[in-house]
């Protein structure tokens, strides 16, 4: 029995409330459950100096988390006077998986920025973080392509992301904290429409598990990811 | 006339959310207008080294504001490495503020922090800080008594900050960002019940005032702390 | 009774020495009693980034504490790696201070960097910082005019700044370190001639005050800030 | 065909040269074709301040490059003040590898730190420092019990870790420098003996893969570790 | 011909003015000709981590320029976030020189910090540092000692450091910036009276020097340190 | 009686393998006795800033130390975040050493980057690594001849360099780590071909030594550096 009730196969209730934010092209507050992730998209005019000239554009993401996001506050890491391994693992991932679906020579000589900052954490950050990254992106290409500035649809799938493991003994999908903390192993999954795999990371903390274990965990997560895509379609409408 | 329309003692709408997030013993989501700021406050059962076994509390702050808080996006300091100059002056003030209404020794040897981040710059972030921080600092302060940690209560006073500024030669009260821009001169007043002056941040951009200046905008600043005491009362009910 | 003896409204002896260095373009080093502050002005002929092309200058400060210019040794900044929020938060003010009383356009495209490093603190370096600083100022822009590099005179006017505050129940001027660390209330004051406000900073620790205390303060500033308009004078005749 | 006109499975030539320094409890140069690895394990008899009177031990890493390891010079990130975010998770990713088989109970309240340090790299550089940084963590280990400190083993399992990708379409079993660069996807996987999984980070780079795919990475992947496994025997023995 | 027009073995006037600040146990204001440094004592009650409890004290010694100290403007190394290669340099030299004549065990348990501050350079500021921060820690000593702390005086020597070089072609005594800027070779010595050598930094920038001309410099040095303990002796007396 | 039972003017036994890695365009890992160090020669075609469109070359160096190169571990310095005062210091005297032996115009407008990278530390890490890095140097520059980049050879003369001290009173050669802790004094000599002098750095630690000290140990060093160019010319052979 999982500590929420939930069955093995069952997502928290996804929500994702676009526009947050007036400033920024695109923006949503993504929440899976009580884990709550403001992401916003900015457009530069500009690309990365290894890239400028070469007609193409870059996708890239910044991670944090408030302090007190957590049960217990975290120390602030522009006071510390540097981003932790953890933030920089994570938020590598997010620009990668974001990559994954965007077409650079059609996003032209641009940069989107997608900035996602945890509002609330209860397990599953970096997944809501990567799934609500994607709605802020899709409404920043969108307005790009209202303004006339980008001719054909650079974004060519969509991306979802979500994490599953093995909770005393059985697979589930999409962990809270409680669960997390007491997995025995735990994978995040970015998909793509059509099931194709953009990335796992698996790891078995004390335990380890074998092909069979990864491939339920690995349909878990499409089951998990057909959700999100319909979350995100829901919230671009 | 103001670019929002609003008479010059005119506040903009006030909205404190409390209980915004579910981790701190205290938070609000506080919007002064498009000004929104997320604070949280913490309860950590210990105090600076410089304070250890004195028998009383601390109250700090940090403040931040999203890298797209505002109309671009700025460069994120915990990737910067350093918090800038702006950032600490602004923390440091609302720290002072906040102390200026609490009783250190009734607090007790417990440090509250109070984490002030901007989800939405529209002119007047630290003001609308000081503000929800209070609110916060309250509602911490009221789970510490209500768990019998506390036996009387160390919060003396209200406590409330807002811009004030000559814009256009016109004393005004509650600047949004396009005021800001264009104002002649600003003042930042935190001020307690009873209109007591905790703090005065008085600064003349190309022009200058004099000492008639300085008491009207001090006026204005009056009025709207009214406002801002009647809508702390109205969330911590 | 104030500890030094001196009346409510008596400054300390003020003494500016200017050339104190053979390299700046405009130095002094200024003495508020026990407080000694070396002021340099280096004229650079070039602007920050954003200020390129504009047809103006821009004047800025550092401010720096000798390591042992107080009664225990503080940390080097230069050690610990980063500037404090305290000596960013004064060599802004500094800044802002001549900036106000510098027409940009007729400075021409160039920059004047005050450095303001304390040689030993007794209360009041701010203020004998940012009047000292004046000086250097004038000093280097005297030599641009002599040097026929400008040729209208940008400083429109005297600037100084002095510190006043609520000690044991009286308002006294131009506090030492005695009396700013016992003080219920402290501010600074950035005047020009005339009796102008640029800047006001007032803040009340522990206690609080009322606009007429505010007022008072500021009249007492004003006694100051002349007899620190002569002294320049004297200074730089 | 691959570039190096290897089969699909098969490996480099593996090398493993024990006692390469003299100062460590644990060391070795680890080579899988032209990617050196120097690692050292050193034994340090206090674990990290959250472990301290729990009666366990800690097993960590560094993972750092030699300047010019690579074709092109990279700048000293000593020289630049902070490590990279590859360079973090990296390191990460060779801690989790060797706790997975160690017993923290039976290591006792000590820590082991093993420092991998890139001579050259040809691709290939984390899986190589995992699979060498298990020889060194044996070798101290078994110093640790030939010194009667420990009694009982607390290496449960030989782990290795090797590099799978597609190249050209091809499933190809560990990665050399251009067939990196130019692979569709690539995976790491680090194994147990038996076969068992304890992390697995597939990342596709511009294409995608899916179910079928990553099975066939994996088999590899079985393949390699087992070589792996054959060669840390030989090394210890 | 020297360009001061100084023979070949003439210094500088030198010129040591104690009591330079108020709060540090020992100080003065040390000019060798137009270089002019600042050197504070600060006597600790407290030695450094490693040697606690080992019954000795310590010495050390921090170095700064300040920023408009030279003909151009340096950046101030607490903006930068690090001290340069140089200045550690030459504070490590200044710290190993004094640490030369004080004997440990006599000066007990507690550390003397040597802050030497360079308010204006000509040339030969770190000789100057070492020169003028034996007056400083020689008055902080004598401090001690009055006050009854330390019994049986700790400084075995007094200590002097001098540069000397070969300008075009003739070794000279005491180079100032001009002829530093222009010299084949320079060394720094640091001598102990009597003439014995504690430090020798010899560096040939573009020549090189034989043993005759490195002795050449050394018996000018002596010469040069004479000079110095001369003027010490006068202004600690 | 020495510890390693070698006469005072013996040296330990010195290897340099030359191409120890196959990127850089000359490398070689020295060793002498126990102390080893990999140093690598990286060719850029471009210069410092403030050196370029002079028609002048660069030569710089910079050195490290492996974490367990020690008998214990140190901590690493890109994880510190800086560089010890000791690092620079090395690497700033590696550089100028190299520099000593170099005709920057006949390098033409290029740097060479030397990579000491301490791999085993037995005393005299860094005279091991200024005798490798010229040997590094020299294969890169011969690289650039052959490769018809420069016409005519840069290098002057063969650059070695050395330790010596006064162990319990006898002055030694090429002190290996025991006798350097244990030393009453310790120079460090740079010399070229004919004994030239490029640079001397002499302390004394507790003791002192006289002029006749000095000397004896130059003597020494003259040895040791004719025994380094011959293994330097076996090594380019």
């Amino acid at each position: 029995m999982r500590p929420s009730g939930r069955a093995p196969d069952e997502m928290r209730v996804i929500d994702i409330q676009t526009g947050f934010t007036k400033h920024a092209e695109g923006s949503c507050l993504v929440s899976f459950g009580d884990t709550r992730v403001l992401v916003t998209a900015t457009v530069e005019e500009r690309v990365p100096p290894w890239l400028r000239g070469k007609g193409q554009g870059w996708v890239t993401a910044e991670y944090s988390m408030l302090p007190r996001a957590t049960h217990t506050r975290g120390q602030r890491e522009a006071a510390k006077g540097k981003q932790s391994g953890r933030t920089q693992e994570i938020q590598r991932l997010i620009g990668r998986s974001l990559r994954a679906v965007t077409n650079m020579e059609k996003l032209g000589e641009r940069q989107i920025v997608l900035d996602c900052d945890v509002i609330q954490a209860d397990g599953g950050t970096r997944t809501a973080a990567i799934s609500g990254a994607w709605v802020a992106l899709r409404l920043a290409v969108n307005k790009l392509m209202a303004d006339g500035k980008i001719a054909v649809d650079p974004i060519e799938s969509k991306v979802g992301a979500i994490s599953c493991g093995i909770y005393q003994g059985t697979p589930v999908l999409d962990l809270d904290y409680i669960e997390d903390s007491g997995a025995d192993a735990d994978a995040n999954f970015v998909l793509l429409e059509g099931g194709k795999i953009a990335e796992v990371q698996a790891t078995a903390e004390g335990a380890t598990y074998d092909e069979e274990g990864l491939l339920r965990l690995l349909r878990l997560a499409r089951i998990g990811c057909d959700r999100i895509f319909a979350a995100q379609d829901e919230a671009v409408k």
